[in-house]
């Protein structure tokens, strides 16, 4: 058994420590994430896998702790992967995870991660996928990947999750500006957070009327528009029952068996995206590389040519 | 000599449907693509390729086409290629560029061509390339490729000209507005039109400053800051010397040449680039495909391996 394999073997049997290091290799787009997630591959496909998203200081991250308290209390394992594109270091993250971390300290059911900005254009949104995909392999029941704005990036990290909670706050803007930014096309439920605040009642009033309008019939899915406080851990419960009944309606409906092939087709793309993106890094580096640039400014080769000598080596 | 190679064969002879007909078949990414550009390859390299661009509103347009009637009274083939990605519809400039062919209406020394936005990701920069090096080797001595604003798509779109030229007005703000934007890096040339505006010698000192606070000696290039009135066709003449001697420059410093091999190593990139979308767009559209597919979901194969099996096909 070799050094991955026995890794893998630890991680599936429980062992922390050995889940980290896999989660790290695959963050940093080590030599062997293939193998490792050919490894993992098999165990994957059980976990449940929600997106929160919603602007910033719309209260995501206590909303997100204040789920997993409550998940644990389901006797779930629930993993959250915080993701943050703007941050350019994604160590940043790792005290804020320690402090949100003492809140669940002991508890072997909970695990926390964030990952932050990666140097190439998507790799961000393919790490983490195949972050939560170890995480899926690692047993846990729920994970929730929590991400900031809604970017590009985000908007592709969102993709993997089967229920994406939209997390609103009365500041956020009315329903007008929540349409504009895309977020009514990838809610499966919203939340008006702190709802004690004024204009709340008329936010959810707006957002119900928006729901309502979407075109629906008796067999598709009523965006839900819940109520929370999560300081104060109001509403949370119901709200966790408004993500279980989407997930029962993936379920019936087939829609969740739809959006794990999607999710398959993304990840090959994603692999192939990558492995060109290193073949052409290092396709003019090398000495017969630099012979073929040489023959292409000489208009010996022309660039097509060239483009079949490339993928041929 | 087949279909293509007639075209190509008539579009180097002179004749102006032929370019036109060769030019939309790159825009459209028709399947003669390849065969096209390598027919036209070894004709290639000699054109300048300037390119201009600015905020919207600091008179472009009309200074690209005073640019053409001077370089046309020093008896230069000029083409004109205007890129406005945000435009939906590639057709909508149609209008215009009528509009602007009427004032060198009969020269067959002018050739204007308007291109919008495509569908495809990436898609619009690469056809821009293209239809570049298609007009090059129909032998326009100068290609002016002209940009609204500076997006991602943009900033791509400039890397293929040898010369930029940043055109900016009084009323689109101040210099660190304009360092914000990235036009600092990308600049060869500055200049400030509509220079008979209040605040246009402001503007003009601050550019000198910025640029000669850029770190810089004796052999490398001093971005010029020159002023032209395009409606008045004040300051062109001598805008035009300052695009020449950085030609000269890029020609004696060998920069030319280095741009030049830049240039192909990204064009073979985006064949490549291309290739692989088209692929993975109808990799799982086959019946052997969707059998892959459901392999992957009941977990027979993982994605690294039917990313080999795509790759292999």
């Amino acid at each position: 058994m070799d050094r991955i394999q026995q890794l893998v073997k630890d991680m599936l049997a429980g062992h922390r420590l050995s889940l980290a290091r896999l989660i790290s290799k695959v963050e940093n787009r080590d030599n062997d994430v293939a193998s490792i997630l050919q490894s993992i591959y098999p165990h994957t496909g059980r976990a449940q896998v929600w997106g929160i998203t919603g602007p910033p200081g719309a209260g995501k991250s206590t909303l997100v702790d204040r789920i997993a308290v409550h998940l644990r209390g389901l006797n779930k394992r629930v993993a959250i992967v915080a993701v943050d594109p703007s941050s350019p270091f994604s160590g940043g993250a790792i005290l804020g995870d320690r402090i949100r971390m003492q809140q669940h300290s002991g508890d072997i059911g909970v695990y926390i991660r964030s990952l932050g900005t990666r140097g190439k254009h998507g790799g961000l949104s393919h790490a983490t996928k195949e972050v939560v995909m170890v995480l899926d392999a690692a047993g846990f029941d729920v994970i929730l990947v929590e991400t900031a704005g809604v970017g590009q990036t985000e908007l592709e990290i969102l993709r993997l999750a089967q229920t994406v909670l939209v997390v609103l706050v009365p500041e956020s803007g009315d329903s007008i500006q929540v349409m504009k930014a895309g977020l009514m096309e990838i809610a499966d439920v919203f939340t008006v957070n702190k709802c004690d605040r004024p204009e709340a009642d008329k936010l959810v009033r707006e957002l119900v009327t928006m729901v309502g309008m979407g075109a629906h019939d008796e067999h598709s899915w009523m965006i839900p528009v819940k109520k929370t406080e999560a300081l104060r851990d109001l509403g949370v419960a119901e709200l966790i029952e408004s993500i279980n009944a989407h997930q029962e309606y993936l379920m019936h409906s087939g829609a969740r068996e739809k959006k794990a092939r999607e999710f398959l087709k993304n990840e090959v793309a994603d692999i192939l995206t990558e492995r060109l993106s290193q073949t052409l890094m290092q396709a003019f580096e090398t000495s017969s590389g630099k012979d073929l640039l040489e023959d292409l400014f000489m208009r010996r080769v022309d660039p097509y040519q060239a483009a079949d000598i490339i993928s041929n080596v």
